[in-house]
């Protein structure tokens, strides 16, 4: 690792704008975007994936093998990701800092407490369910309904006891009612923090967020109860982008992590903004498939952000073409060039949807040992037949070398400047009739169904006055559709619409497709029971 | 402020040592600890109180307005103090780093989320937690007998709803069970880390930790959860010391900040020794009044740690002396000489008390412009009488030229190196013998009345072999009793004991002598409600 000064430096970043979080991890101080307001914004490209294998399919490897690549010809680029979530290493994943030759340094801090952003918004998200309580065991002068309270609590830890719980027992305590632990990353002030313009957006977005109903139906926010000023106090430093580096020295926003299924799944506005001033190109990623982390890239904080992205780059594995043919999920390492053909229609689909956005696309094949070369060529030969082009990347094994290609045809495609982006749908359709058009659009179902108590919520947020909000589904990113087992390009299909449920702050209204967990559990073992100091004090078994 | 560099310079520390979190907080790396051995240590002083109003006598002031003025008299003195829990910032009180010209800095970083250490705390304590019913949900190989789980879950926020919970409700969330959150700083984890030699004696001290019991009434451990190795991980940023500065550049260790009452009350272990080998003088504090307070650092920490203190600074003052002889709380800033008198009982008791841990003993009478001639040569005559030291100290208006006098007097003291530190009682006292010498020797009552629970509990304890190990109090901090009106220095009393619990990994068993609470609830209007971010960005209506 290169001192993080250095690699700021590299970009022209001066270190009286880099706060230090020991020698390798550093915050922008937001000083540094009012310097840089005059300079013309660099090019933005977006990295998402066809439908994936339970696996994933390398999104974040390649978008810093990527930026490593593009930076290695010549084309000064900076990566802006996602920071991961602590409470989720300790179950069953390995961290979501890359890996091997394309990964964040210092993967272990990054996927730990890094700079305390998590904390922080654990911390602000519970000071306002504290204070809501606080506000009804005083006397509850703005009559809130306790069977309304909206807001829970957050924790960022995989703990599935506290999903459902009641509060308030015992003597003294409060009222008594049903409350719950949701983890940070699907907190609203996460979703809050990454669309955010700046503190003073952030802070009259957090008032904005709805909280509970009071006996007469209306909606409490945050700003009635007072919390906001001390909410912004708590997340004063959380706001400012963290910048650390990857393996080969390229430097990274790593900045707000927000689920991709209740929430939007980017990374935060500010971070975009503020390298978008630095650098030639930010490569950027949403989270899940592109039917669900583009769809919400495009739609919910490009359209919000006023971002213009310029590209977009669609992550395909073989794994996982075969996965979406119908191959076994134990076989995908072994040769099976029928249920790769029969897997094409899903990555097809993915293309142009991406299209629809007005972005110019390409596919970057992430290569694993265990392809063939028939299916690397079966893979290449669809991509041509699409008008599409396609290229091997090799990041994790070669770092910026196996990235060279790829990086090479995206910037013909960024100097051709063909990007014309359009959301998919405008402010003023109604509710069910955005849900529909990506439905339509992107999923390709005939339409949807909706519960009694969805129709029922939609109208009410309607008559509030929040039906030019854009939508955020919540649905599996394992098929386009609602069923996690159809695979591929399913056809005929309905979405069920269960449940509607308002972001006021955020800016989005979350459609429900089924019971979205967002409190995760621990598996029968734990990736926490080998997760240990080795014998030098280094952290070992997270990665 | 000096860049925290220059302040780790002052006293010999490199830059390769230091960690910085911006330029004014640090950590101090292990390694230091190391190459700094075969110096010898430094005095330890430490500073305690009389029986206190509500609003404090300034323990943390003069501990840091004292380690300033012995600086300024050319003694190099190192403060070290116990870290904030944010939590109360937004409930009644105005943070925990003195103020004025004896404060810590950056204040609001430090009452904040500061180097993260509390929220570290928060996530090792709910990940055994997570573990804990984790290991319930997928077979309860170890019996866990559900109704018998101590091991509650923790956050640094006071939220009275959480004291006591349900967990576990609705399909696939795990069994039902009563829980309940504690504030982060009560949390057995705080107390471990507070009184770990290092990293490897954390984590044997987290895996000795007792969390629930069997269906036969056996012990369950952390270790058998499976969860050290990984909590000693995310503690391994939160067990180094924290250095920061005083409003005059003095040195300070900020780490840890254990409960008064169900814990010992004092900052960590690892801070106290780094800096004994660093200062020729390390001023320390304690919480609560010296039968709290400084019973616990003399008898638990001390004796766990192998330290030998020098002397001890009894900070008293006229507003809590009136307050003591039963003036009204509303009118201690009046002038009341006969209150004053009928007050001096209680500093009385505690210097006899602080003198028998064998060190020798001065009073700092901290200061306060109401404060009366008259009422001011009083306390000054009852000193003299007693044969004890006494200085104004003015720390909060003058800084360290406010307590030259009283540095000078405890230089003088410390150059005649008279104590002979000795804990009060021998580990081989069985618990109620324990309890009895504490209760009659420092509290002055008569004896002790243990509940039938109680009773019960402490036998169990000592046929599980844990009667060799300290007792911890927790019991009111305003009376020398279990009662919270007997001020002054009663007699004739006997303590109630409710309950009694185990800290296997801290190493003490708690005394409850009343319903000790360990979530603190917010007031009718919090203080949360005036924090805010003022014009310039910076922090307001914290302190």
């Amino acid at each position: 690792m290169k001192p993080i000064l250095e690699v700021a430096a590299s970009f022209g970043i001066a270190e009286e704008d880099v706060e230090l979080y020991g020698r390798y991890k550093s915050k922008l101080d937001p000083g540094l975007r009012e310097k840089l307001r005059d300079r013309p914004d660099g090019k933005l490209v977006l990295v998402t994936a066809m439908n994936p294998t339970p696996a994933g399919e390398g999104k974040t490897l390649t978008t810093i093998g990527l930026a490593q690549s593009l930076n290695a010809i010549g084309a000064p680029t900076i990566a802006a990701l996602r920071e991961p979530s602590l409470g989720p290493c300790f179950g069953m994943k390995g961290g979501a800092t890359g890996s091997n030759k394309a990964q964040l340094l210092p993967s272990e801090d990054i996927n730990l407490h890094f700079t305390g952003d998590l904390h922080a918004i654990t911390s602000a998200h519970n000071l306002l369910a504290a204070m809501l309580d606080n506000h009804i065991f005083h006397g509850n002068a703005l009559q809130i309904d306790t069977n309304r309270i909206l807001w829970k609590r957050a924790l960022d830890m995989n703990d599935r006891s506290l999903r459902q719980i009641v509060v308030g027992l015992g003597e003294g305590n409060g009222s008594v009612h049903e409350s719950g632990f949701m983890i940070t990353t699907a907190s609203e002030v996460m979703a809050v923090l990454c669309l955010s313009e700046d503190a003073s957006d952030l802070k009259q977005r957090l008032g904005r967020m709805v909280v509970a109903y009071n006996m007469t139906g209306e909606a409490i926010t945050a700003a009635q109860i007072g919390a906001v000023d001390a909410m912004t106090v708590l997340l004063k430093e959380a706001i400012k982008p963290n910048l650390v580096q990857t393996a080969e020295g390229t430097p990274a926003i790593v900045h707000g992590g927000p689920f991709a299924n209740i929430a939007h799944g980017c990374s935060s506005v500010i971070g975009t903004k503020t390298v978008l001033k630095l650098a030639k190109i930010v490569v950027t990623e949403a989270g899940f498939g592109a039917d669900l982390g583009a769809e919400k890239f495009f739609n919910i904080k490009c359209r919000q952000a006023g971002l213009k992205p310029d590209a977009a780059v669609l992550v395909v594995t073989v794994k996982a073409l075969k996965y979406n043919g119908g191959a076994p999920k134990t076989g995908l390492d072994q040769p099976n060039l029928e249920a790769l053909r029969a897997g094409l229609p899903n990555m097809k689909r993915h293309l142009e949807n991406l299209r629809k956005f007005g972005v110019p696309v390409m596919v970057a094949l992430n290569h694993f040992i265990s392809d063939t070369e028939e299916e690397i060529s079966l893979v290449k030969e669809e991509c041509a037949r699409l008008s599409v082009q396609v290229e091997l990347s090799d990041v994790w094994a070669k770092g910026s070398e196996g990235g060279k290609e790829m990086a090479t045809t995206l910037l013909g495609i960024l100097q051709q400047d063909t990007a014309r982006y359009v959301p998919l749908y405008t402010d003023d359709l109604d509710l069910k009739a955005k849900i529909e058009t990506v439905v339509k659009e992107i999923y390709r179902g005939d339409g949807i169904k909706l519960s009694a108590k969805a129709a029922a919520r939609m109208e009410e947020l309607e008559r509030q006055g929040f039906g030019r909000l854009p939508v955020c589904m919540a649905k599996t990113p394992y098929s386009f559709s609602d069923q996690v087992n159809l695979l591929g390009a399913p056809e005929g299909f309905t979405v069920q619409i269960k449940d509607v449920t308002l972001s006021a702050g955020a800016g989005f209204i979350v459609i429900h497709t089924g019971n979205i967990v967002t409190m995760p559990g621990l598996p029968k073992i734990p990736a926490a029971e080998r997760i240990h100091l080795d014998e030098h004090g280094e952290v070992a078994g997270l990665l």
